[in-house]
């Protein structure tokens, strides 16, 4: 018999449901409900749920070129020779390549910063891989580097930045093209957004 | 260098995320979202956070006399020298159980059935903890069993079997009441359910 007593009945049971709900995006009532459909999962199920979270987190390399996640050494996109390695797009986190590869449109490689300037949060230039980035570039053989980096006073700020740092090794800089998203409706657009995309129009092609 | 390919250009990556979309809710965009999250915290926090879901599926236990789920033998509820055990109110799963806690009107002990009959899901009365509630009743201890099971077609066929099988035993078979809901509209309310709460009205207290 147990002397404790939680709102589950269960130390056990409470220090699961408190795990999931550490998850962004999941309350206490979700988690409980995950714990529970665990529960009802046959024990090998579950060793390999957790095991595959811990491989990952423990295993995970990060790629020493462009600092994607990795399996072992350099990444699926700088080890693949159908990519160009001329252009490099530069983005936040990880999440934003895979984000980008989900388009299909992008055959070049990446340099992931790993965050964005944020003098708030205490995040400086050397938190990123900006001088990494800099060794690539001046190293000869980028031809073009894309910033493709949030609209947010950090990320203008972290583009201006870099934009700055790249002076002088004539690269040709670009950034992801803003505008009215596709089914978007223009009434309902922010004046920035469509402002730019008056600014920035594109012959239109019948 | 990797050459396993996949849209997440990782296999570590793309087994977290199919592990965690394997939860109940959670579509492979969450799941990767999450799979990230956890890439950022630190490891002992992710070792911590697999181990107690580990812990609670390998762990858990049952409590021999009422199914609920209990860190070491007895549960919480049957444990707890204030519980009147001469009331048993009967659920289908471990969540009822919770859900009824959560209200903090219920001062009795539980049965967790474990399920509800369900010829179509091949469950029969031998799946579930029937016969362990019988025993309990023809043990003399039992007062009054209140069935709190849900109202579907295999919520109520369990119910009407539970019932017929405490026949005799002189135990107070009583349901938890179905009404309208506090806050919900009489105007959406289902006839059945309104029906009923006409049926069962209670004298109005001033």
């Amino acid at each position: 018999m147990t002397m404790f007593r939680n709102e589950y009945g269960s130390k056990l049971l409470s220090d699961a449901v408190e795990s999931l709900a550490s998850l962004p995006g999941i309350g206490r009532r979700s988690a409980l409900r995950l714990a529970l459909h665990l529960l009802g999962e046959p024990v090998p199920n579950v060793e390999k749920f957790a095991a595959s979270i811990l491989d990952f987190r423990n295993k995970i390399q990060f790629c020493p070129r462009c600092n994607m996640i990795s399996d072992d050494g350099r990444c699926a996109f700088c080890g693949n020779p159908d990519r160009s390695t001329g252009t490099v797009c530069v983005v936040e986190n990880h999440a934003d390549v895979l984000s980008i590869e989900n388009t299909g449109q992008y055959f070049g490689v990446y340099h992931v910063l790993g965050g964005i300037l944020s003098p708030i949060d205490g995040v400086g230039p050397d938190d990123l891989t900006i001088s990494e980035l800099i060794d690539r570039v001046a190293g000869g053989e980028v031809e073009e580097v894309i910033l493709a980096l949030n609209t947010s006073i950090e990320g203008e700020t972290t583009a201006f930045y870099i934009a700055r740092k790249l002076e002088g090794y004539g690269v040709k800089l670009t950034a992801i093209a803003r505008g009215v998203g596709f089914g978007d409706d223009l009434e309902y657009t922010d004046t920035l957004t469509l402002g730019r995309s008056i600014t920035n129009r594109q012959p239109f092609k019948i």
